[in-house]
């Protein structure tokens, strides 16, 4: 397996406003993307991979840094010439979402209604709101339908509104370490993390780019939670237990454990790059996403209009979406006699094992893909 | 079950410095206390009950406030007259612990050597230094051995502390949903709260005493986060899963779902009257609980030199201090031939368990406290 090597992100910019689900629209805005192999003459080969939380439409590949080192992109086990989802077969697209802080149309960005940066007055955009755009940009790719909608955790959420909003525009849908919805302790811990950000006196309602400051203190702390529900306590025991930095307490407040350490410094780290609106925004997308809610809580008969084959994969010590919320959707699509694959894997990462190296993960997706190209190849994707 | 009825505190001062488990001493300080019922001539029925992290001294009856309305003890359902710990036989003692913020010397309190707040100067004081200044208040109290030391939680550990430095100070030793020391998972969640509050501009340092302030905001998201990990998720899920507060989305970063207007609220109330200068004491004397360190981590080992009988309680959907923790320190006592009975209670609410009204627990501590008096009663106690 070789690498894509250097990527550049493209940007595509659309005139017509998107109509939101919180009842406003986007007037102008543009999509930053990436795309990796290349489109067949059938137009069948298209792979739309979508993002979580932190991450972009850099999948793959990489940058090369102002200091000559590689960036590289937040999938490039998953995807890549040789890899599981292999762009010698797939044309493979990322693309940012709205709202980010990393290309397309966000809260940094100039709203052309003031002049302004849009700071606290972005849209709160949705999981809904984020697939209507990404079909936009597959218009003018020209691509009528994906081979698939592919995702982990908030991305898996993506894939997972494409087979409802748009369920002949993909063939299949692999759905990774997700949700049908957020419980509420998972929302409890998005909320604590805004209301760092938010009373975060550097936050200044939002418009802190015009103070020339950053609500830091509020980022780090956000981060720092998300990071725990990351991580699964078996891992952590065992990445860190309960080991000292100096080998003895300090009996202060500084730094006595491992733990401690490599969380404030994920803190920092984040709260240097990360944009706060995009924070907030990205946070209540996740919360907000609940297609069962317009059929009364009920998912087989929310997933009856999807028309797409799906895979689904869980790992077994993900305790922020474990592997009950994806055998849901299993069941689910069961119900509505979908053809489905369903992969609980026994991995101790936690909720990051599907970013991670695991045999077993990367060939249960590469199986499976597999399978969607033999189909194209054989002319069934038409 | 009558209530004990309008309780008042006590105080007691002490000159002899305590010698601290950081290296320094504190020099003079007073230990706020609370008694019910009576000791008995042979000064055998006395239980000394400890507490967690935001509780007091005031573990039952009640006082009258200012606006006539009853401030209930925290323990009020397990502790009074024909109650689990029947006050009509024990002598009760709920003692406030050092570093608190509800009446014995801690942060708030002048340092007689400065004439001026501790704040930031208290000592970081441990779970064993709490249980020596309590052994010096049984002291004082003229009580050698106690029928029973109890404690939830944090309490717990307390509990669990007497048993090894005093093992002969105590008959019986009581913990309930506690651990023999806190995972990385949990100090994670510790060190978050901690960052919340020290990086609260409102905090100087831990001075804001003097710049008539106090850090609400980190005080505010510490407890939001202590109190995520207080309920279970099936809890949480019970009881407002993803209820919305005004029947649809806002599309801001108010309040949408009537968990976060709780969270909230719990914040809110919390940074009201607890000092931050406490809340980080107390965090870190959770974090360095760990009386097997000292052994190489062998619980079997530390606990080679008790002397008492035990209980243990745990609750199944305790996901702070989980049922593991318990039956660990079981096994250990049990390898040592201690005498311990152990309930495993199929309870929903958590961690918070410990504090609420379960018939099954509430009768296995009576059925345990039955037999302590039984001792006392046959003259076994001596």
């Amino acid at each position: 397996m070789t690498s894509i090597g250097i990527v550049s992100p493209q940007v595509m910019h659309f005139k017509e406003p998107l109509p939101l689900q919180g009842g406003t629209s986007l007037a102008d805005y543009s999509l930053t993307y990436e795309t990796y192999g290349k489109l067949n003459a059938d137009r069948t080969n298209a792979v739309l991979v979508c993002h979580a939380l932190n991450a972009s439409h850099h999948v793959a590949g990489y940058y090369l840094t102002d200091k000559g080192e590689k960036s590289i992109g937040w999938w490039d086990n998953m995807v890549g010439p040789g890899k599981p989802l292999d762009t010698d077969k797939f044309f493979v697209i990322g693309v940012n979402n709205l709202g980010s802080c990393f290309g397309s149309t966000g809260p940094m960005h100039v709203n052309p209604a003031t002049g302004k940066p849009y700071g606290a007055s972005f849209p709160v955009v949705t999981v809904e709101d984020w697939v209507d755009a990404q079909a936009r940009l597959a218009d003018a790719l020209g691509i009528e339908q994906f081979a698939a909608v592919m995702g982990g955790s908030l991305g898996g959420m993506q894939a997972l509104a494409w087979s409802l909003r748009y369920p002949r525009r993909l063939r299949h849908c692999v759905v990774i370490a997700s949700t049908p919805k957020l419980s509420a302790q998972n929302i409890a811990f998005n909320d604590v993390a805004r209301q760092a950000i938010l009373t975060d006196p550097d936050f200044h309602g939002g418009d802190f780019y015009a103070h020339g400051v950053v609500p830091k203190r509020g980022l780090r702390v956000a981060r720092m939670i998300g990071h725990i529900t990351y991580l699964s306590d078996d891992d952590m025991a065992e990445k860190f237990g309960r080991d000292l930095r100096d080998g003895k307490y300090q009996f202060g407040f500084g730094i006595d454990f491992e733990i401690e350490s490599y969380l404030r410094y994920q803190g920092d780290k984040f709260s240097e790059y990360f944009d706060a609106n995009t924070y907030l925004l990205i946070t209540k997308a996740l919360d907000y996403f609940d297609p069962a809610r317009e059929f009364g809580g009920d998912l087989a008969r929310t997933l009856a209009g999807t028309e797409a084959q799906f895979l689904l994969v869980s790992f077994t010590t993900d305790w922020r979406f474990s592997p009950v919320r994806s055998r849901e959707m299993v069941q689910a699509l069961v119900n509505n006699k979908r053809r489905v694959s369903y992969a609980e894997i026994d991995a101790p990462h936690g909720h990051d094992a599907f970013l991670l190296e695991d045999a077993r993960y990367l060939r249960t997706v590469r199986t499976y893909y597999d399978r969607v190209w033999q189909e194209i190849a054989a002319g069934d994707a038409a």
